[in-house]
């Protein structure tokens, strides 16, 4: 597919999605997902309409709920009018790709309703690749006038805990009483919490848990993340929900309102600051996928395979072949 | 601390390391893990020196007992008279950093004992950082004269996963009778996979997992993994351990060793391959911090926190931005 093709393609493609065809919407997404000529058409068109949505990370660790906890919030999101679409950032595939069966019987439930619109994510290849594809896809959900663009990752896992970390508002879904391992997982995912979620409330220890949380927070210092630079000065709230039965799910999306609402409030600081952490990391991972393709392609090709053939055989540091490589980037430029 | 002190007690710590002073070790890699001017002077001194080593990634879904069994095989890798070195990508720390209580009893267990290293790692900052640094500090490992070197990572999360599969040899470990999130987890782990365990083997159920997946094993296509350029053409072995009891261990550590026979035997490619992955994840994290400092300070600081505030703001598309920022940057060069 050549660029001018890609383009007009780009074209059609945009326009039947802003007009609300989302099988449109499905192949945008799809492009974006495999970051093909089309995507970036697309999204050269599509990225100054976007920036009214509200984007909500929702992370925590394995068997908190989130699929749950997220089916509830759509039917309530719903109940306020209000279009909203989901990017699950699918647990089976760091590489397979394909979506979990939970979503499809989730997509189901909302399948006449077009103000609903779900999808799971897989990011592939380079690092990076998570967090410059999820901004991507929700500056396109956005753009498609979804009021709400909910980001669900498993909170296990550097790439998705700062996906989520970059939203406007992040959710740090917990459990009560969750094992050894999945205690240890949630001191860092409180560090990026603006509302903190104790679900499955009607299990014994929910209370407890909450309280716990709390304590936990007092105590630690509300440093700003060193993931996303954003502050983070306010003691997060914590609510109890029980998304099974839908108990708590309307004061948590109160919450998630008010937190906007705070963040608009305060200068728009903290907005500026998730929306310039999202911001980087597209344009960082673009900046990356050019200068890559030059050392990978082209007259820099076999330059490359030998500088790190030489370092996979430790005839020569990485240090030194990072500069060698950077040197070579530069010639060919002044050429 | 200017670049030549850098240098000069990268000079000492390096000796003292390469002499076997694991304190001096241990201080290296706290510098890998910071990336500070230090460990770039000490890389830069034991990069030539490594290469040697047997470099395991070991990693699966959280609870399948990946540490009980890296202290099982610790101890089988003693019987044998040879030195080992595990960093441990800390599942509590996408973001802050800090050992797990379990690393410090299992380290206390082998205090006395200089043949052993067991080391936590958290990777803070930009995407990537965790593929390199893990890369890094394995090479520091490798040249301080350690025969295997174990990296163990939670499979939950596209960095981790990566960093694993960026091994000589890679272990997927499973548990009997897990939960659904984890069976779409296992999934995408078993691309990455030259051996496959089946941990907590005297559970219900373990014979039977351990059939399923060798059913799996056969239906996959073996496609080379998406993540690391490495082709996974053998069928992997699937081996039943109770690591708590030690059972099935010795048998483990023949796996492994046999993996990496026949690694080199095959002409030595899928070997290379591992270290060309391992490489060029090590340069790419280089290059990439040393444009991105030249992106954030010096000339062209007030520029790009332009640039990606209009990006913010939805007046930019983010390739217009990388196009502009790049073009800046060669400029900048040819100045």
């Amino acid at each position: 597919m050549g660029e001018a093709d890609a383009e007009s393609r780009a074209d059609a493609l945009t326009d039947a999605a802003l007009g609300g065809d989302r099988r449109a919407l499905a192949r945008l997404l799809t492009a974006v997902e495999n970051r093909t000529a089309l995507a970036e058409a697309a999204l050269r068109r599509l990225y100054p309409r976007a920036g009214s949505a509200h984007i909500v990370g929702i992370t925590g660790p394995p068997g908190a709920g989130k699929s749950t906890l997220v089916a509830a919030l759509i039917g309530e999101v719903r109940k306020a009018g209000r279009a909203v679409a989901v990017v699950a950032v699918d647990p089976s595939s760091p590489i397979t790709g394909g979506a979990l069966l939970g979503d499809r019987v989730r997509m189901q439930a909302y399948a006449g309703d077009g103000d609903v619109f779900i999808r799971s994510m897989a990011a592939r290849g380079h690092a990076g690749g998570l967090a410059s594809t999820t901004s991507a896809a929700t500056a396109v959900l956005d753009a498609a006038g979804f009021d709400l663009v909910l980001v669900e990752t498993v909170g296990t896992g550097q790439s998705e805990v700062e996906v989520a970390a970059a939203a406007d508002t992040t959710v740090v879904l917990e459990a009560p009483e969750m094992g050894d391992e999945v205690q240890a997982i949630k001191a860092g995912l409180l560090e990026v919490a603006d509302l903190v979620v104790v679900n499955k409330g009607d299990k014994p220890g929910a209370q407890r848990t909450a309280s716990q949380l709390r304590a936990m927070l007092v105590a630690a210092p509300r440093v700003g993340s060193t993931v996303v630079d954003r502050p983070r000065p306010k003691q997060p709230e914590v609510l109890i929900t029980t998304a099974a039965t839908g108990e708590g799910v309307p004061e948590l999306l109160a919450a998630l309102d008010r937190h906007r609402q705070a963040a608009a409030a305060d200068g728009g600081d903290g907005a500026r600051r998730a929306r310039l952490a999202r911001a980087e990391a597209q344009v960082w991972a673009i900046l990356s996928e050019r200068l890559r393709d030059r050392l990978h392609r082209g007259g820099l090709r076999d330059a490359t395979a030998v500088t790190l053939a030489a370092v996979a055989e430790h005839r020569l540091d990485p240090y030194a072949a990072a500069d060698e490589l950077l040197g070579k980037l530069m010639d060919e430029t002044e050429r």
